[in-house]
């Protein structure tokens, strides 16, 4: 039998409980060993509820507790959890996290404090809910040179952009859709803005080139400046607009960013809508593959953290080495970066015409019924500095959503 | 350093020693050791190229050398393979493989062997070429009861089907086009009749359930029966055929086949297109995740054979566990399993369709432009069983296709 302790019974939390409850059976055969759950960490004492006797509110008591092998800690934010999961690694004791922000900033230092102390510090559930994408990075991947990794990794977004795709509603209406669908938080800033989307690459992006990536490094654009008639337009080119979070492999060096982009069918990640995630991966040796799955939710986060579990109970006493080194990986300015932009902008007399064909060279215009008033086209390839320089000389586009293809 | 011995010097062997070759300094530092091939087992010489000091033609020449901790198993076909494996995990060294025949039939006992000689027998390449998925299903869903396992397992056939509908080109076409371009064989029955298909689900279903399902129980049609009208109707539907290969738990009961079905844009597989592979699954926890990227090639799959001689180098001396025992699990008997069906009559005269009506009940006409001359349609639910005796009473249909949706 291996114990381990929950800190924190919000969501997550309570979904492991209910995994380990529901599939316990199967859990102790893959695993070799009972999962016993002997404590919770939580502010709040459930009184009457089942989790009752396990509820604890003083972290010491866990910590000071030879028995307990496993700390799952599912409380998110940096603090306290990074003293918490520190102090456990410290004790000895592996950890099993979802949490992103910890691991984007903390990831490397409590990989190698594991790794000295011969625990495990495992992070499935932070990137892409239940999707498998951290161990298949780790693991099965080990063959390759990461030469890009492309996701849609907030299922919040996904879900708003999708919805605007296919009901033609604008942003506020979409967004108010998703919160009311319980997808959306009530203040949506993380998810809009592009942030939690910043922080998985983050940690995606380390794994893959096995260095530091800072996630304030990272180029980061939201939704919020995505309109109805992008949307309009998107669907004319036979494309579609997805929050990419992207980092990539350009000669020797690696940019990174996350931004609304326009992508094909061809591309296994426009098929992907609603609340899911996708994860596109290229090797130089396996070619492309992609995963795909529920980026959030209790349940699929849950089977996550505990397939964690099952690992770290299946290694006690030995490091699963994670190729994640603290050595800082510079990435490429952004300003370098070269893509193809869709532009559209106020106005289409020849005046207009002439002075994008000037500004921009060869251009592929898009046309979409009723929207005659004004001019849209895509550009060639252009770096992001040269694409604002010009875009400065015809003066502010009604918007700019790079390509994918 | 790890001294390895790769048996069988063809496509997927030489790849092996190309990826290694190619990406050898960044495989050292993940699996922290160097790979050094030091054998080469095949029957032919190689003079001239920079493998010929490798090669060895005597199998006894590995077995016997205590140097050799892992051998790369690529030969193929299940003997001499089975024996040279057997002997190998004998001897105490762990062995990776791509053989799907060897695994399908021999797998439960090689890893019984493996577990009790504190070694490892690794098969990722086995299904779905570089694709990670044995790896996921063994440490990644180990929190998950698997519901479904449904699979496009075979470039060949799916590249036919892709085409079949891109084209509007007839199986014979499609197939000649497959041939030229190297993606199916001149002898293409393995892949067009489903058996490569077959052994590759045999293989997902035994891991999965963590018992032996053996191959020969798995109900198995290949596409060769699949017209250009057939797909004609398909794409009337708004849908396509995919050669699929699935094994799913109804009740207590699991049942498994291998079958053209009918499937809609908002199922994930529906846009796994030409020779790319995709593996759907769903867990009673997780939900649903998919698996995509390139089922064969050299590359690829030498891509899943280096990380499995990483894993195996890793856990020199401790053995993996996989949960996949010898006990064989005894499949439903797919007369009993209940699908919705489309089926094309000939003949549409008021008499004709007044004859399937009293016999199917409540069905949904489909029709295509240009087929006038038949009576097409989807049924309810029913059983094969109930279905065969159906359409039994309605004479031979022109086709039958078993539908997803």
């Amino acid at each position: 039998m291996v114990n381990i302790a929950v800190l924190g019974y919000g969501t997550v939390g309570s979904g492991v409980i209910e995994v380990l409850r529901l599939n316990g059976e199967s859990i102790s055969k893959r695993c070799g060993h009972d999962i016993n759950v002997k404590y919770i960490l939580d502010l709040r004492d459930f009184k009457g509820e089942p989790v009752e006797n396990l509820i604890v509110h003083d972290y010491s008591v866990i910590l000071n507790d030879p028995e307990v092998k496993i700390i799952v800690e599912v409380m998110g934010g940096v603090e306290p959890a990074y003293t918490f999961v520190k102090e456990a690694i410290l004790k000895g004791k592996s950890v099993c996290t979802s949490n992103k922000e910890l691991v984007a900033k903390h990831g490397a230092e409590l990989l190698e404090l594991s790794k000295a102390q011969k625990v495990n510090f495992l992070f499935e559930a932070s990137v892409g809910g239940g999707i498998p994408i951290i161990r298949p990075l780790n693991q099965s991947l080990t063959a390759d040179e990461i030469e890009e990794i492309t996701g849609i990794l907030n299922g919040t977004t996904n879900y708003i952009l999708s919805k605007m795709s296919s009901d033609n509603a604008d942003f506020d209406t979409a967004l108010k859709e998703a919160q009311n669908m319980g997808y959306a938080e009530r203040n949506p800033q993380a998810d809009v803005e592009g942030y939690d989307a910043c922080r998985k690459i983050a940690i995606l992006s380390s794994l893959a080139f096995g260095m530091q990536v800072d996630f304030e490094d990272i180029y980061t654009e939201g939704i919020t400046g995505i309109t109805d008639t992008d949307v309009l337009y998107a669907k004319a080119m036979g494309a579609s607009i997805k929050l990419l979070a992207t980092s990539k492999k350009v000669g020797n060096h690696v940019y990174a960013m996350v931004a609304p982009m326009l992508i094909k069918p061809t591309h296994p990640l426009f098929s992907v809508n609603g609340v899911f995630n996708g994860i596109f991966v290229r090797g130089n040796v396996i070619g492309d593959v992609m995963f795909y799955g529920s980026g959030a939710g209790k349940l699929p986060t849950a089977s996550a953290v505990v397939a964690d579990v099952v690992d770290a109970a299946k290694h006690i006493g030995t490091n699963i080495m994670t190729f994640w080194s603290s050595k800082k990986l510079e990435l490429r300015d952004v300003k370098a970066v070269e893509h193809r932009f869709f532009v559209r902008v106020a106005g289409c007399d020849d005046k207009a015409r002439a002075l994008v064909n000037e500004v921009f060279g060869e251009i592929e215009e898009v046309k979409v019924d009723g929207r005659e008033e004004e001019y849209s086209f895509l550009t060639g390839f252009l770096s992001e500095a040269a694409f604002e320089e010009k875009a400065d000389r015809i003066g502010k586009p009604l918007s700019r959503i790079r390509v994918m293809f």
